[in-house]
């Protein structure tokens, strides 16, 4: 199987570059950059140099059609919705990591993104791309909508409840802390270390453009629609996101309960780890690896359950459930080339 | 006014040394350590040398009594218990940093600090001292509690919603996070860098001790008995607390509204300052500082009012809310020796 | 006494403001910017409001005039080649802390600045602002050349050894870290959280600003020209310098002799702090104040001294010593307004 | 291959457990500690769960005979000399991770250590296990000292200059920047993220036991007595060593024709990779991996040399090396299960 990266040089595609070299049934046949083209990849990132090194190549369909069968586009939003169906028209499977094909609902997209959406028929024919919840899907797909880093932690969080019926889906609070590194390569303040470092903060409070994509999910599983808040925090770290989930129960569980319903719930699914009673997860506990780990805690007191998930950001929150679609749209076993043990510490 | 100080070599400690060395109308009387007696405050802490070095004394309560007005202590819960009617007994004023004189339900103690609370006698004199919501009781008092890092900020954060009556307030959740300071000098694998670094974790949750001390804030402003969801993170930064509190209106009201409420309600107090509409604070806005910051969002769609509080643990959550209190017990401005610009960055 | 700074928005600008705003005997008359004339300083930063906001004015030497006697610029090398004459032309005091008017030599300044010097007659007018070196020259002046913050570290560490003449003054090498503030509110690749966090790295290697600037100083004490190795190293934390300067003896010494020559050197320099045998100073240590501290330790084995010096050089480093300046120029206490406790943790 | 590991519960221990996981010829038959036998690994450590768990086993030489051809010790000096004798006796492969076998000179072990040296039938035995410099001696090895982490960056740095005769070897001075995770799991308030956060400081200086191996590497490389300076630091991150090398040249020397011997020198070495001229390594661009990154800069001012060397101090400092070392002794490719991206950002 031959893959090409559109948009290496940006975070995404170079965690794609690290975990496409470590896959055992994948070449890497070209990576592109609409930026700089015929340059090292080794000179925007010297830690390939000597293990994963290449030539950044113009972004060209035609020819990426010649040498691969796959295409990951690590592409921002709005540009991901101009060159995906090119590389589609071309016959590629595409897996695009941008929120471009995400959102079923355009009026959706347009309050969110500011923009107008993609075009209609790739919206249409894109598959969301969550194994874990929509694995069969995937399977047949030739075009996948990769989650967005938060949604996938917060779904992964709060589906088994949803879906049980447990919960008041619109009681759902979505309190989310997150590393720099999702905020991409590119220069603000925002992402300036003597601005972040040593500080936390909300952003983009009642209005991220992940909570639409959050809600289409649990809509699905719940089969109605629901309203949810979503507060996005960045934390001084470099990878990881930590969901800390709130949701009022129907009825009376316990916290062993609920942590049966999960484990039943996500049973054969090697990415997702449950906790004991009493643990809860860290990020760094899953840094580097294609992990989900979840802990739970029920509040006789209030009635509340909370929900606590850790992902790497930029493995399982990008590249490497592009990777673990691949696995899936291939037949493949879902872990090829992921069963990473995580860095630690 | 003569002070002194006990559990100087805490991290709580050795704040209260720093910001009585600024303050023009205090002067250090003693430093009192039980473990490091005799040696000197510079042995512990090298930054103080050559402006605020001391030599360390052991704790005794005649000898304070000869020499300082007022006895802050800022020795951990249990302790406290012990030494500080001792102090008040001796005629000084107290002011306690601990858990142990907030609570004015034994039973939320033991449930919580899983031990047998101080004498109710002294439980029952303490005032507990958050000036921005209680200050008339300050005024009078000579034994303050000291609130904690969490519900200074929680409390602060939720007070004008609650007292006005536009919130539910058993719908209150309290998301936390907090820099590392917050546990203190002590060791612990919770606190070892290697562990914490590049890390963002949950821990007691559904069961910390704050809880019971904000739900006791609340009640009083409200009238009536309320149970709240809190949950602590642990952030990889030293110093700062960041609030993230959700609660539903009872009425639909706008972004503009609820931050008009709290600028009358915090109007002529120096160190609650709200942001306008669509701005957020950030923990570093506070650092080294007395200030608590707050920025608030109503969502229309799901009828939820998001308030967002930053405080310096070590400072407006403890030395110095404990300098505050001094200054409004003794009648002086409550600025007096706190009115620092913010390290930043 | 009224001060007014220009470029205000940087970071040794804002620190100006927090600093003048602690000084019992300075006023703020005015807070320059090119940038941003007319916004409220609590735009930029957050942190001031309240207790040191402002309108940012444009910048204007003949206005200022009016209003101020001293003014400090806190603009880039190259901006202050062209405002700091021209404040001075209008009788105001100036301290510059750039590095436009440090470097004698102009040669020197065209070989590492890559541009043309600032007008001579100014450079050759302007005292470099080192207290515990050249005070003297200091209080007769008008015109002030503050230094930067790796050569006033670096300086402070070498000075004693090589005014004692116990070192070869062309064996010296300096290597330095130093937070990321030190390069600034611009934006750039080097600044960016996720490239700088858990990363160190050297850069600008034998090829520093700062080199010949270092070497000036030395010279003067020496009476003769030096050449020494200076090596800077980006660590990942905001604030603070820490110097490890190696030179070889002449003759035999020992750890207690070096430290005694330190101690008879910096006598009565009340921001120099000589740590006793055995133990070396750390950068937090001094965090937020006007401190150098120094320790010291000889090798037997190889006849070499190690200096190990810790600055914040935002502080010390810039807008403090720049405060010191002002002091020393006007004859007050050189500690006025700056004997903080430093903010540790 | 099967493979034991003792003290897994380190830091050494689990990266350990990592890399031997992820390579393709050799299975962990046993994980061995002395504290927590019996436990789950993922007890200790969360994120080992459902990819690299396994029961802990007490230390049993005899055992272990039966179940593995070769056992890593990642014990600390002390322990490893009391427990390699015993497996070697066993007839196992042995490769100590500690610092018991490493110096040949009993009285400098003593000198730095502090206590007596192992047995000198195993310190004679024991090869040093440095693959770039010492390779073929490790072909022919059963028992191996695994370099320390500080020895392998300096090593490395230096001894292509050292071997080529183009320095002074007692000019060498060795700046080394370390990450927390080097001073291991054990709680000391030199670990705790209050104290190292945000702060930089130097250790050991001129005292710490890594010289003299540094010294006896040299010594080997140009055939006398040295003495060295070596100078740790502590900074702010979790992973990872700088060293920055300055020596004197013998001889006028480019900065083109050091990084062109450096080339020649490391040729056929794929874990070093050499900078181009004009850029300095970073610790990040090795994290997680096996590689050392050099990069060189000559002074023609001052004559000296400045070499820059980042590794993992977990990778090649430690595990990684530890790994290397088993594939030469095996005759493997040295490369196998090692030849990981980094970790970026």
């Amino acid at each position: 199987m031959r893959a090409a990266v559109v948009g290496s040089t940006g975070y995404g595609g170079i965690e794609l570059v690290r975990l496409l070299h470590a896959h055992p049934r994948v070449g890497l046949a070209s990576v592109m950059s609409s930026s700089q083209a015929d340059a090292a990849l080794s000179e925007a990132y010297p830690h390939v140099a000597g293990v994963a090194d290449a030539t950044l190549e113009a972004i060209d369909p035609a020819r990426v059609r010649e040498r691969a069968d796959v295409v990951f586009l690590a592409t921002p939003h709005g540009v991901s919705a101009q060159w995906a169906p090119k590389f589609a028209a071309e016959g590629l499977a595409v897996i695009d990591l941008s929120g471009d094909f995400r959102l079923k609902s355009a009026e959706a997209y347009r309050a969110y993104y500011g923009h107008e959406p993609a075009d209609p028929v790739y919206v249409e024919k894109a598959v969301y791309g969550l194994p874990e919840l929509f694995g069969q899907d995937i399977v047949e797909a030739t075009f996948i909508a990769n989650p967005g880093c938060y949604p996938t932690a917060a779904a992964l969080a709060v589906a088994p409840l949803a879906a049980a019926g447990w919960i008041d889906p619109d009681s759902v609070i979505i309190d989310a802390k997150s590393g720099v590194s999702g905020a991409g390569r590119g220069l603000s303040l925002a992402v300036h270390f003597s601005e972040v470092n040593e500080n936390v903060t909300a952003y983009k409070v009642n209005r991220h453009q992940h909570t639409p994509e959050i809600e289409q999910t649990i809509e699905r599983l719940v089969g109605r629609p629901v309203a949810v808040t979503f507060t996005p925090h960045l934390v001084p770290m470099t990878r990881g996101i930590l969901c800390t989930v709130y949701a009022s129960l129907t009825e009376r569980r316990t916290t062993e309960e609920a942590i049966e319903l999960y484990r039943q719930y996500y049973e054969g699914r090697p990415f997702v780890r449950i906790r004991p009673p009493g643990r809860m997860p860290a990020t760094k506990e899953v840094l580097g690896s294609n992990f989900c780990d979840i802990g739970l805690s029920v509040d006789a007191r209030t009635r509340r359950v909370t929900v606590v998930s850790v992902i790497d950001n930029l493995v399982k929150g990008a590249a490497g459930q592009a990777v673990q679609n691949l696995n899936v749209m291939m037949g493949w076993d879902e872990t090829e080339g992921l069963m990473f043990v995580p860095l630690y510490p």
